[in-house]
């Protein structure tokens, strides 16, 4: 399986009153990671990546629902001008949904490498004409594939 | 069990692209709630609730982690002018931690009420001097049970 | 003239690493004073007020552009939990567009009240069909002048 | 004189409803390409840049204010993934404040460059120990002055 490196540069603005990434904002950082490696902003993005596997935007034929998400926080992540290094995979290909998989590391090249946090998130594939889960075809089953691995293990709640 | 009923305002800026409370910011929102109903900040609040189980801000001797938190979204949130219903309670009392629970209600009085997420948040206290988790104190612990309700039942996971 | 008054809740996550309310958080909030007096958001807002001029959202007639705007911080905004109260009103009414003007203080009823920020707006009314900038109607023009009052007087740039 | 070039990459999160970059989005911008290129973010910097003036940051000496903003939005920006060119320059240096000034543009390289926005902040230099502004020293200011260029030039106000 691979697993995809995304660099993301934080903010200033990312930091709380506590000095430290915001928790709400974590969450922030894992939609941009999975928006660079897995999406195609259609009609203005020529940049698109070769690991697109979703075509987003307004006008798109498939759209994505959230259905849910976790993540579990292990240190606290200060301003850090190099881009933290967000590793994103696929826990389970369903029916009609995925689990994307990550986790956040220091910057690429750091001596120790600190584990920041670790978590997941439950997209479902909506049909735009119809509202409703639709089925993954083949095709993308067979495309996502490669990025296939094993679900996160979180500490708790089992 | 005593579930606290925090209204919390929308901003149009709580929306994304798709026109609806982004992921991300639901856990923001989630935030603000807990802080309005348990958190005292400190030296400027003299309008900290009745209900606040702790001092937070700088300088204060205890600090708080987030350890994990976990959410799932049932239907999306659009721009409501009515603040929005989320309700909140305590789903554990462990030694050192507690897990918050709530639910995201739309506004009160809604003829027919919907259930827009679930999701919970494990806290972990920590003594700012040492930096290491605490226990909590048995009046902390009398005066949390008040809250002390069902965890949440997610869908997924078990 | 008649300056609205309208009350904003504050987050804890406007507040920065500095742990006051964020200077480009503080545009946000005139943001959201504007929409919830002036903006009617089509479809689902049966709670739109009495003061809209503007019928915002996907599928309206007119589009407002943001051409410009300035703002003048005058003393740091803490936490607060009782809501700041944004003052508003119209300093130009011109051929195609509006100067929005603003002055936040410190929640209504404060013993000696605090004058935060003062700063504007210009908005530009826009064609949804043609995208291009449309005069105002007579009828508009007429409503909108009910808030007409002085520009705001910036210290700097005069 | 100088300008510097900083190079910011946008999160799909700065996109409003509208799907732009939303116009107090815009100023976090700004804040993040001033912070890059001016500030020194005390202990954990080892990354400082060469052009860092500042050193920020809980405990620093000097803090700054920022006594006001000003900003014209000349095109709306889309979601792009190369990074945005926010050039920065000094547009007046005072007794105890600097101007920043800021040109946003198209992603450096683009055939038919777009100027997005032009904007100024004033910074005022303050005593962290008295909370009162402080005179630049001599050395600041000679330093500073590699960056002393024209101010921004607003169509509007004058």
């Amino acid at each position: 399986m691979t697993r995809l490196h995304v660099p993301i540069t934080l903010r200033w603005s990312d930091l709380d009153a506590y000095g430290h990434v915001n928790n709400a904002e974590m969450l922030r950082l894992l939609e941009e990671a999975r928006i660079r490696v897995f999406w195609a902003v259609e009609h203005d993005d020529p940049d698109a990546p070769a690991t697109a596997l979703l075509a987003g935007g307004v006008g798109a034929d498939t759209m994505t629902l959230i259905a849910g998400q976790q993540i579990e926080y292990l240190a606290p992540v200060p301003y850090l001008r190099r881009p933290i290094d967000v590793q994103v995979w696929l826990g389970r290909i369903g029916g009609a949904s995925v689990e994307i998989c990550y986790e956040v590391w220091s910057p690429a090249g750091t001596p120790d490498p600190v584990l920041y946090a670790r978590a997941s998130t439950t997209l479902v594939l909506v049909d735009a004409a119809t509202q409703r889960p639709r089925r993954l075809a083949d095709r993308e089953r067979e495309a996502w594939s490669v990025y296939l691995g094993e679900p996160v293990a979180f500490r708790s709640r089992g």
